[in-house]
């Protein structure tokens, strides 16, 4: 039996996550569901994309996760369900796919349209519950992805909505902040595959790490590296480049935004600010 | 194996949610619990009650929903095990369940009062712990609800606490908010089939929603009806009256409160706000 | 299978807790996960040792109990698996199980060293996910304790983090609020037994209980014992001293913080603030 995760933008001070559950449970009694966030800044796909694609490695495989920030629910936009890296998904086509694609092409997608697969009445409003929620159910269950719907060609699903990293010269890579924990810290989009790429080019030079234009210093082995209260930039346990203040909030002590510009660069390069 | 859900007031900050899942636990070890939810507004009978019969009818039949939203813990307050549509509940006798049982007398209610399905110990400010987790742990487990307590008579329940909707005029309908949401979209009292009846009656004519005597225009299909950052009014995913605010928090761009008046009425008919 | 527990700091925002149960369903898919609290107050291990003590009593014998509440991780700082009062442990050794442990010896104490039992790759900023998680998973599915590492002398264990309630004079007990919930109620130090034996000393004498220096009044029996917005000091459920406002918020109302000082006294006693 499968697990299913639930990744939204719902919050948990409603209902609405319970009453999926309840779905879920109807359907398939056994099924065992963990909550992966709820907590996606609402509508942002962007924050949504990385925290699905940071989590579900850690999933066993042949997982459900389901993933609803879902701007569009009640409009035409496809629903999609997908098998990639051992993994099943379902989740709107906006964009909050394409970070797990990062890894590669799907080995399949489908748009879900079986509605014999939804809840009886389907709202407008709610589809995490009337069409989500029970479709992975039955996936979890057994259920063939073919049978949810017609197969899709991977390359017409939704994608630039997450931003690239990209190089600003041969010596400074250009990212922006994708997301803040509950402690603060900064999660970006640059991840340690391309920064170890800059530091082998420079080999020995000194790496500078900016946000918004502002210089924080190098990046650290742990948060241990700098004093308390001090800026630092690390790479975070998901992988990518993250910024921090050791033993205090960095989102409210840099004053930082989701979207804010992030710059790493060997130190004597042109600074990213080219204002 | 019956599943249990939890609704309170206890909010997911502390310890008191997973300590009734630990007691749970520990006389039926292995059944489900879900969570609906843990933050109606403190001490707020009138959330918990819409929000409790909105998300029951989810769940599978013989599911054990236990309510608590409280503030007589302690007191001579009656606490009832109920059976109603094929789903049971325990709740305190305070109004809570008032909503569920609009939909008719329930099969049958006890008081619950047999303390040998209590903690040894029971607290005087902690009755989820000590009394209903323990209750609904051997309901789910098989126990019959007449095992609990002697029977009570449904018409003793506490009623009229949960505001009702009146018709103004024929032409007008009055409710309250009764909820609001994690988005900011406030759930009101007035349900979809007495709109219906409106409707009707008023074939081809204009509906307004007002809110605290402002006009809010008409009822339209989903949130992308208007334009984004403009206000609107929608039958929710709950099948009652809700107003949101297209891409915006309506509790807050709207400046609303529990218990703000609604109006529904044929344009053109006395507004509600006859001051 | 034994039923694993989760106590942290981590929120419920990102995704860390869902990863660790990901985590987890990967080593020992069937096991039963609970979530005891995750809004301990970032890095306050005197909140995280108080709650776990107050919790793990309602589990079933043989829970896993992770506790994470944990500013040295990264750091060489040991990670302890404990048994104790039928239960079992795996916490940073930082004075988190301080207070579990004031009911005497831990049966055995390991130091978590085998690296088998972690995921392959360990970060330097979450092992919650890396060490704590694999690690309880491997227990709750039969690992003996002593596979995880060298025991360890209990006496070694980091202590005096946990702030002891004294007697100020014979009369007199002095504590501090240690954790404050959704509520608004405020947590002491101060223990039902120690209290009890004022009681007894000064039998038929008033009782008055003080926060900051400013007197509130005597013990009551539950928050109903005193008019509305008043503040009351009460035996709460967790068998400590509690001070409460009835339908009120007491943190707010009386202005008060994690560490403010209390006293509980026989009225005419000297006061406890001393200046």
């Amino acid at each position: 039996m499968a697990l299913i995760t639930l990744l939204t933008d719902f919050g948990t001070q409603d209902e609405y996550v319970g009453v999926m559950k309840g779905v879920i449970a109807g359907i398939n009694p056994d099924v065992r569901i963990v909550d992966i966030c709820h907590y996606i800044e609402p509508q942002n796909i962007v924050h949504g994309a990385f925290i699905l694609a940071a989590a579900c490695p850690y999933f066993p495989p042949g997982s459900v996760h389901v993933g609803i920030v879902d701007p569009g629910v009640g409009t035409a936009r496809r629903i999609l369900a997908l098998e990639h890296d051992g993994q099943r998904f379902v989740v709107p086509d906006n964009g909050l796919i394409e970070r797990v694609l990062a890894t590669g092409a799907p080995a399949s997608v489908v748009a879900v349209e079986a509605s014999a697969y939804f809840l009886d009445r389907v709202s407008r409003t709610f589809h995490g519950r009337d069409i989500f929620a029970p479709v992975a159910a039955h996936l979890a269950a057994g259920l063939p992805l073919a049978e949810l719907g017609p197969a899709v060609d991977h390359r017409t699903l939704v994608r630039g909505v997450v931003p690239e990293t990209h190089w600003l010269h041969p010596n400074a890579i250009e990212g922006v902040v994708v997301a803040a924990d509950h402690f603060g810290n900064l999660m970006t989009n640059i991840d340690a595959a391309t920064i170890d790429r800059l530091v082998r080019r420079f080999d020995g030079e000194q790496i500078v790490v900016e946000l918004s234009g502002r210089p924080l210093g190098g990046i650290v082995a742990s948060y241990g590296s700098v004093a308390k209260r001090m800026p630092l930039a690390v790479i975070g346990s998901r992988g990518v480049l993250e910024i921090s203040v050791n033993c205090g909030n960095a989102r409210q002590m840099l004053n930082a935004e989701l979207g804010d510009r992030v710059c790493v660069r060997v130190d004597g390069a042109a600074p990213s600010d080219k204002s």
